[in-house]
């Protein structure tokens, strides 16, 4: 098979990530008979510097013309901190988000028997935790209409849904469920946010149509309670924009193997994969940051992308092998000899 | 001393618990002399029962001529999961706020030794941990402007921040970090709301005029992240309301110790003293919750609303002996004896 990858690194440890992925891939590919073409292309604070723009039509156009996108990170701490900053490397995550039409960001957050001792919650708490979170991510008020009044002494954003918007993302959720546990939990704010009652609503009329899955409805700040208590009672949860962005974060802290979090950004065209973690600019450069996420996320591409699940399945029994046998980089080395990202990267390749 | 007190038990456990609270204020105000007049009202579901409104009039006039306004829940299941009731009783508690201009919430975090193994957080993370979350409370995307368009299929909601909104509220976080550790944290979304810019350059700009304080900024999802990971690295932090809302309660449950955290919502008018769990209706009229939330939310209002420190110490003390001597309620006894609610206001009040 012939694939087709679009590879965004980014900023930060971006690079240098992106870089162990293409290795596995590549060695899968060989041992499998696949020919990957990788096309790369700028994206972030790397692109605003090189061509004034963060996700720029170049970039578009090679993720359009590609079957996967493969993303490292982006960010950097120059464009922090300042809030008069007209051009932001988010801005192109966003843009990226909006033209490829990324309407669900799926992810999962999964312990590995290994590392469930990083977790800052207790064992019993978090052991068994399997679970995923849809976030909406091209809808509410990440992109509704918003600006200044009164001399810029009053400020606003617009939270907006359409139903339409809500059954798609919904749909992935439902379907989702029906692979797994058959649970689906509805996170809003329908005690407050009439949007929240749009979204309610519609998740309410759609449980006919998927009989087996049981549906629970749920506050955000409740939900915010209970994946630090009882995170092992979720299975696939659903929620808006911004809502997720604080969930998905807030969950992927808690197995204890935040380093290793794949996700996937899904919709009209081409799909995209990503680590969850960020650019992480102290690090850069130094060949110490963890590359198992972007590899992971790498394994999600095989399978989600392009159907090959036995591929997927091998990058993943080789990341249980290197952490069972201690072929990790510094922040899970402990007292161990810590590898450096490259090394990682290529012991992973070798054992593929 | 006179204190004019408006008692707002409220559903479900609310009523249990506000008379726990009332018994060992009157106890304090015996001891030391003061006169209490308690004036109750009805707010929430019993609210729109009786008027058909979940904060009447009558129970707001009541509230304005008070010194303060002990609290204890509101909410019933009944009118959960339908996004078409058109009376809820959380639309009262809106209106509270907004009528009674509170628009800052205080949420404490502190942990009791005695209980930091309860927290789902290892001891390690959780120890030391004492945290004040200030939350902007009549403002931001739940008093916007909201509504329907194209016949109901899409939703939207306004989040409108102003200047002095902000100013105000971060005046007290200011304030608070000054009789403390100096330290606070202004949690916004900036790289992405404009409501967020305003925020963090109106603090910036506030930061002169306290130059003591140390202030960091921080996105939302990195916050979510960090109360779980190392909550005892903050001290004050300041957020906008619907922010305030998610990692109030998420930071609720980090301490092991939910059912004894108490809140104070100041502002224009007189000032309100709430525990902050909910109205919990299925331990409703068994005489098994947990009161001390709202005993700590009347020393809290000793404290705050009268100056009356000693009298508020003394609470502090006594409810520290009960849980050390283990006169507790069910959801703290362990394996062994539980007490009743009323038993636990019993001993509280007797050995103030
Ligand atoms: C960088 C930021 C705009 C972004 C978001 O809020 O969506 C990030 O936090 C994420 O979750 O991908
Ligand atoms: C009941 C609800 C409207 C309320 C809120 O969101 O403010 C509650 O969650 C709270 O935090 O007091």
């Amino acid at each position: 098979m012939k694939l087709n990858i679009a590879l965004l690194a980014g900023d930060g440890i971006g690079p240098e990530v992106i870089d162990q992925a293409v290795k596995v891939s590549n060695a899968v590919a060989q041992k499998f008979n696949h020919e990957i073409v990788w096309t790369s292309a700028l994206t972030g604070a790397c692109a605003i510097d090189a061509v004034g723009e963060p996700y720029p039509d170049a970039t578009h156009d090679i993720c359009m013309a590609a079957d996967a996108v493969l993303f490292g990170a982006i960010g950097h701490p120059r464009y922090d901190n300042d809030p008069k900053a007209t051009v932001r490397p988010e801005q192109g995550l966003l843009k990226m988000r909006k033209k490829l039409g990324l309407f669900a960001n799926v992810r999962p957050t999964f312990t590995f028997p290994s590392l469930i001792d990083n977790s800052p919650l207790k064992r019993e708490r978090i052991e068994g935790t399997d679970l995923i979170i849809l976030r909406e991510l091209t809808g509410g008020i990440y992109f509704g209409e918003r600006g200044r009044k009164d001399d810029g002494n009053t400020a606003f954003d617009t939270c907006t849904y359409t139903r339409e918007e809500v059954q798609r993302l919904a749909k992935l959720g439902f379907e989702m469920a029906m692979t797994r546990s058959k649970r689906l939990c509805c996170v809003d704010k329908a005690n407050v946010l009439e949007t929240s009652r749009l979204w309610r609503e519609t998740v309410q009329d759609m449980e006919k149509d998927f009989p087996e899955v049981t549906v629970s409805y749920e506050f955000v700040d409740a939900v915010a309670m209970r994946l630090v208590q009882w995170p092992n009672s979720y299975d696939v949860l659903i929620t808006e924009n911004l809502f997720g962005d604080i969930l998905t974060d807030e969950a992927s802290v808690i197995s204890g193997s935040m380093g290793l979090m794949p996700s996937a950004s899904i919709g009209v065209h081409t799909s995209l994969f990503e680590p969850i973690h960020g650019s992480y600019p102290q690090a850069a450069g130094k060949d110490i940051a963890n590359p198992l996420a972007t590899v992971l996320s790498a394994a999600m591409m095989f399978e989600d992308a392009f159907g090959l699940k036995e591929e997927a399945e091998l990058i993943r029994a080789v990341v249980n092998k290197s952490l069972a046998e201690g072929i990790v980089t510094e922040d899970l080395s402990g007292k161990n000899k810590a590898y450096k990202t490259s090394e990682v990267g290529d012991w992973l390749a070798k054992n593929i």
